[in-house]
């Protein structure tokens, strides 16, 4: 990687070539680093303002004072290889290409300037993000590429070829406490590229977790070297696209991306280096709560507690076709349990059933917690249901925060949609390290996911590591 | 089914049997009639009281003077046997039995005290639901087993061996407008039973939708005759659980069902008959959101419609997979559709790509809707996003709805989680007959496993109509 993708992250100014005076579509950039509280300069450049929305205009980029740290280029496109050679010729550092109409339109024009675009940053000493793309979001920096996107920076790092897939699933992230370092959008990605951008975050000590989203691979055995690296060090999650002769059509048409046919390879890679392959947005916002918020240690022994009895049968079944581990509980925490909850309607197995009553006496969901929670067969408890009135659900929230602390055992709840809003109690617990789904299949199926590449990653370790 | 069924949706009377005076889980049963309007006679029974919460009661079932169309019993399980013996000296017709402690504890003498009272029914002649259930939801006759259970009847039937399980869906469905005539908790099912209470249902003719959660199953060959009178009836969406050695477990000791292993007869029996075999909350929800508000017409060709790029190249994939076929559009609606659109960042393929720019300029999304509901290629339209601002979301629910009332075609809608808020646009297009999804593969996988049934049935109702 180039000295200069640090640009991308943390540039002292970022200039807007092509800034609309009105509320157009380009505007959106300016409005997100103003709602970001982006520190640094800003420079709009529009040949017709001396002033966008009271700050300062130039007529054209030569005519900026300061240096170019970023520049993100929303010129028509027929100006854009001119605009990026006085980028060039301005010594900019980095450029982000929002402008579309090149690679994706399927003619051999646009596929020809994006070739240029890539030889003008070569041979002037620039990076460049897109064309077509929505560029960084990077909360430390104060970056962001659309208005009301977190200000919280987190440990996740995502690479993502669509920018408002990458702006959604941010903003969706929030409510269940996973934050980012940095997010970058590359579109059709003439230059930089996901194998390169995720490589960088690979380095970047502040970023545990990995993301991507991916329409097409230029050179797939660069990708395959940069996850080989990877493995086991760091999770990837990848979100590859394109995987039917539909989606590929669509990729065509949306970032102009190539998607290899080699679906059966993609899958081998993937496998080969412990990549966490998702399919959809739930399911890597499942997966990205359990390795956010859940400690890595221990063996995935897994135990089902549960006040509604029929939603913990079928968690059962989704354990076990899962291939979680369903914990034995050691004689002593089962006679404990037994002796604690009432005769019937209860069962002291896996899953433990509360009873329906515990949903009003709180004490009996967090006192079974806490036996479990010593008992040293037991790594993981899925817990189902919580308070029937405001009181009780208040008691049980801080019971499962305390119990968590206390134990440093994985800790996952399910707020079952009609039972209790999960909206309500995602934040308070997913803070304290608890992460909450809305089904227990869902939970299962995450911490399953999250145990398999923890157990990849420990042979991994185990393997390159020893002497 | 015997004639006496219909005191179980409509009686005249409910006596509560055992209601305890303070606030105690068996208060549930009162509360949640008086919830519900219930506009019957209420008669407690409980030997030391003289009213509760305001209601006269009886010492004994002997004192009461009317009849005894329901009456659910909460007594402790050693008064069970007697309770049931003045249930059918007084001329009960139905008993829900609520006391736990039968068959599901595993031992000898639970399932025995099951045969008795199977027997004491038969002879005089009244049918129980239970032990261990919670009883009938069924808000034109005003009955309910929680408080705050929708008062709106619909048109679904939902058997459930879990009570708690059919609350909880039952308040998970009301947002997206999902209603039911009745639903039946029938726990360990030592007389009704599930094959009694889907067949009984099928009956109905206000139903149009069946659904059962199911632990386990005594007599299987019932089930399978009862399915295949059903099959290409009725849709029948079945979430059988107790199918992995784990979840037969759970179930032994939740309901005491003994779950056959033979989950790959149930797979053929569940293929020949046209049953939706589901495995979580999420699922039957999502399909039965399909049947219950898109017209059943056409031959599923969809076509989708994104302003966001990269959810709708995932979208694609997911047709593909879930065997949906594509629509091709013709000619002049592609033609239109290019006039129509920017010429870059859009695409008029399938997915039909608006631009980002069209969650600002509504028209774009609504004009593109409406040349496709005018297409004889398109049956159904899936559309992903909606409006940036409040108006413009306002704008893109009613174009909707209008598009949607004009054309008599599958609509569906994604609200992407990050972009507009699901609970908000959920009830008014769910009202109009457009189903609302958080992403799109949910949204198709739902509409395929609907084409899958219809296309059953379809050639179900040929082959056994033709003469």
């Amino acid at each position: 990687m180039r000295n200069n993708m640090e640009y991308l992250f943390k540039p002292e100014s970022v200039t807007l070539a092509g800034i609309p005076r009105g509320f157009k579509i380009g505007k959106l950039f300016l409005l997100a680093l103003l709602d970001q509280g982006y520190s640094g300069k800003i420079y709009p450049v529009n040949p017709h303002a001396t002033e966008i929305d009271g700050i300062p205009a130039f007529a054209r980029i030569s005519d900026i004072p300061g240096s170019l740290d970023m520049v993100i280029v929303m010129v028509p496109r027929e100006q854009v290889l001119g605009v990026l050679e006085e980028c060039g010729r301005k010594g900019a550092r980095s450029v982000i290409l929002y402008t579309s109409g090149f690679g994706e339109t399927g003619e051999e024009k646009g596929r020809k300037e994006q070739e240029q675009m890539r030889e003008i940053a070569r041979k002037t000493g620039f990076r460049i993000l897109g064309p077509n793309c929505m560029g960084v979001y990077s909360p430390e920096g104060g970056l962001a590429f659309f208005p009301d996107m977190p200000r919280t920076p987190g440990k996740i790092g995502f690479v993502s070829q669509s920018g408002s897939l990458a702006n959604l699933f941010v903003k969706a992230c929030a409510p269940r406490e996973l934050f980012f370092r940095h997010v970058v959008s590359y579109g059709n990605g003439c230059d930089l590229d996901l194998t390169e951008l995720l490589g960088g975050m690979g380095q970047d000590e502040d970023i545990e977790i990995l993301c991507a989203y991916c329409e097409g691979v230029q050179d797939g055995r660069s990708l395959a070297r940069t996850l080989e690296g990877l493995a086991g060090r760091k999770p990837v999650l990848m979100w590859k696209v394109g995987r039917t002769e539909a989606g590929r059509r669509a990729a065509a048409s949306h970032t102009g991306s190539i998607a290899s046919g080699e679906e059966a390879l993609w899958n081998a890679v993937f496998h080969q280096y412990g990549v966490l392959d998702v399919y959809d947005f739930e399911e890597m916002m499942d997966i990205l709560s359990a390795l956010y918020h859940l400690p890595h240690e221990g063996e995935g022994r897994t135990i089902i507690v549960s006040g509604p009895g029929g939603p913990a049968v079928s968690a059962a079944d989704a354990a076990a076709r899962d291939g979680l581990p369903l914990a034995v509980m050691e004689e002593k925490t089962r006679e404990k349990i037994r002796r604690l909850l009432p005769a019937t309607g209860t069962s002291a197995g896996n899953p433990v059933d509360v009873g329906l009553s515990a949903s009003f006496e709180i004490r009996l969901y967090l006192e079974t917690l806490e036996i479990l929670a010593e008992d040293r067969n037991v790594d993981a408890i899925v817990v189902l249901g919580g308070g029937a009135t405001e009181e009780a659900q208040q008691a049980f929230t801080d019971g499962l925060i305390r119990i968590r602390q206390g134990a440093g055992k994985a800790v996952l709840a399910v707020a079952l949609p009609g039972f209790v809003d999960m909206a309500e109690m995602a934040g308070t617990l997913c803070r304290a390290g608890i992460p909450v789904y809305p089904t227990p299949e869902r939970a299962l199926k995450a911490y399953a996911r999250m145990r398999e590449y923890l157990e990849f990653s420990k042979r991994r370790r185990g393997g390159t590591e020893s002497p």
